[in-house]
């Protein structure tokens, strides 16, 4: 890519963090790379590889190796955690709030009866509609409650502990998406308490093709991919070893003192500075809960012109955004997100920063902003 | 890995050839990568880099771009495939033959009812038993018959034209997994007109973390991974854009003109001489058929001494192998593959090469049998 382009789509994927590359690099040095469920030299080098990588990630996350699983991504570890939690309980329903990914929401929708989780204008979930939820019993008990950490799409960071809490003094399994906020918001797993966790990994700047599932203590989850022993027989398939030791590179990187309220600091003076360059175009609201808004993202509503003509010209501007508009994306429909707060996807905007987002890409926002919705509004758009 | 080391497990993963590794490289060097599903410039460009690896999977493997799915690898492949077909027709049984991949099976078996496809002792299956298997009506007929190219412990190749012709003639669905076998057999699949194939990335030397999933013209299977319009709503999940462009690139040098033979031909004489070398220890015998065995792979018994206790020898002399025994690798029981033949899984030993393969690594290996079964008989082991 030229010098002069500017990346704010870090919450769609981030680039690859130097530590991870540093991984990648090194197992693409190595003359041979073993398959890690073998005795010889090459194996048992790949499998230390992997288990050094899952004690990484185990310490930033504030749990225990062997409850971690490595998968391929968030979108498998959601679709491992919802079928297992479904096959253990058929047929009884699964809480799902609008607000949530559209994998949690496919996932959940086509194994189980789904108990919509009302949401309010911000996104926020409403804890007393989850106390009504999770009261059933007999088959109307839920086999699960899903919770995002934060909106993938407008940052609001959802009272996951409170949620969790409720949802174990009801006896109630529960599934918290981490995809967005993690490595941004402080995620102390065995402190959750929750269930199971999904976390993607491109997501955090490790290397594309994995993620992670926690299983807590002691939960048999029956696994979505069978057919072989690896990841003590949750996941089967030949692990992916350097993106793991490139997940685990960062992990450290993240676990490192100070690291989490530096890149949370950081990004939130960017999102905000993004926010403050959109308010002086006018006709501009930020969507989402402004108090708990998560540090590296923020999408708005900025009247008069549509998602994708906005879009369009700031990538010729130079810069990479994204929104809610099906046009933006391969999606076949706009975000169900946001109509679920009762915003219009097509006059959305989602800016989202990362570790490699320096302070000239939001200048160079600030200066693009103000012309491409002028020049929109004043061609009569839409 | 020091340089004396000689690889012999190819058939459990290959090392990334240069060709991947160059794209992989690329991709690392690149200041962004962008999520493929995104329109702005590094959204395309992701995009691109996936179209165009489509586009040479699917010529190397004579068939059209969409029809090829892109997975994290076989057994998620496999795993898509089984569960697609069983959904499509609930509670039908499966055709499993006990010779197939452990994926193959444990993924059959938990969602459908297996009828065991009788194999003779060289793990050739049953042509006249299939028939019987589909001529079966309403909830007997089966779901989906699975036959694997060439059998991933003994080389043995079945006859999948036959299958597959005697499949569509009884209109019952037809899955090969091709993971054993791709690479040094031919495979053409419009000609073979399976309606499912699956393929691994890893084995043939493209990064880890990818694989192949073709599904027919027409078919539509309901997706194991689901939540997101990639790979045409098929698999859902951000795409591994790096792993794709290396197995893209491990395609094209797979399609062009001699590859095949050339790959075939050097690993046949290989093996060959890698058998022969076993021949010298005595008490052994070459397992499968030896008429059709794959060219890179070759199994055998070795009387007199356990496979683990070969496999520890060899790895000291700096030999990498496999064997069919529990000891040799992370799973939990001895190879019911060997053991549907017939075979003792504890005195298997399994070798086999790849792109990589040296004569002297051959040599090495001819050099270092000969001692290690020596002294192992000379110890009265077993």
């Amino acid at each position: 890519m030229p010098s002069e382009r500017h990346y704010l789509d870090h919450a769609s994927t981030s680039p690859i963090r130097p530590e991870a590359a540093r991984e990648v690099r090194a197992w693409l040095d190595e003359a041979v790379s073993g398959d890690p469920g073998r005795v010889h030299e090459e194996g048992r080098a790949a499998r230390g590889a992997i288990e050094d990588a899952r004690a990484d990630v185990a310490a930033w996350l504030g749990t225990r190796p062997a409850r971690i699983v490595f998968t391929s991504g968030a979108t498998e570890s959601v679709n491992a955690a919802v079928s297992g939690a479904a096959r253990a309980a058929p047929g009884r329903p699964i809480v799902v709030a609008d607000v949530e990914h559209s994998c949690v929401r496919d996932a959940s929708s086509r194994v189980a009866p789904v108990l919509a989780w009302r949401v309010d204008r911000l996104g926020r979930v409403d804890l007393g509609h989850l106390d009504e939820l999770v009261s059933g019993g007999g088959d109307d008990r839920p086999a699960l409650v899903n919770c995002q950490l934060a909106n993938h799409e407008v940052g609001t960071v959802q009272p996951v502990s409170e949620v969790v809490a409720r949802c174990r003094s009801a006896g109630v399994m529960v599934h918290v998406d981490a995809a967005a906020g993690a490595g941004y918001l402080g995620l102390d797993l065995e402190g959750l308490g929750a269930d199971l966790v999904s976390l993607s990994g491109h997501k955090l700047g490790a290397p594309p093709g994995t993620g992670l599932l926690y299983v807590r203590q002691g939960l048999r989850l029956d696994p979505l991919i069978v057919g072989g022993s690896q990841e003590r027989a949750r996941r089967a398939g030949m692990e992916n070893v350097p993106a793991i030791a490139g997940l685990g590179a960062v992990a450290r990187a993240l676990a490192a003192t100070g690291a989490l309220a530096e890149a949370a600091g950081t990004a939130r003076a960017q999102t905000d500075a993004l926010a403050a360059a959109c308010s002086g175009v006018g006709d501009t609201v930020v969507l989402g809960d402004p108090d708990t808004r998560a540090p590296h993202l923020v999408a708005l509503a900025i009247g008069g012109v549509r998602a994708e003509a906005v879009l369009l010209g700031l990538d010729r501007a130079g810069i990479a955004a994204h929104s809610g508009s099906a046009c933006s994306s391969e999606s076949i429909e706009p975000s169900p997100v946001l109509a679920a707060m009762g915003v219009d996807p097509d006059i959305s905007l989602r800016l989202s920063v990362g570790w490699s987002t320096e302070d000239a890409d939001v200048t160079a926002f600030a200066e693009a902003i103000g012309p491409v919705v002028s020049r929109l509004r004043a061609l009569g758009d839409p």
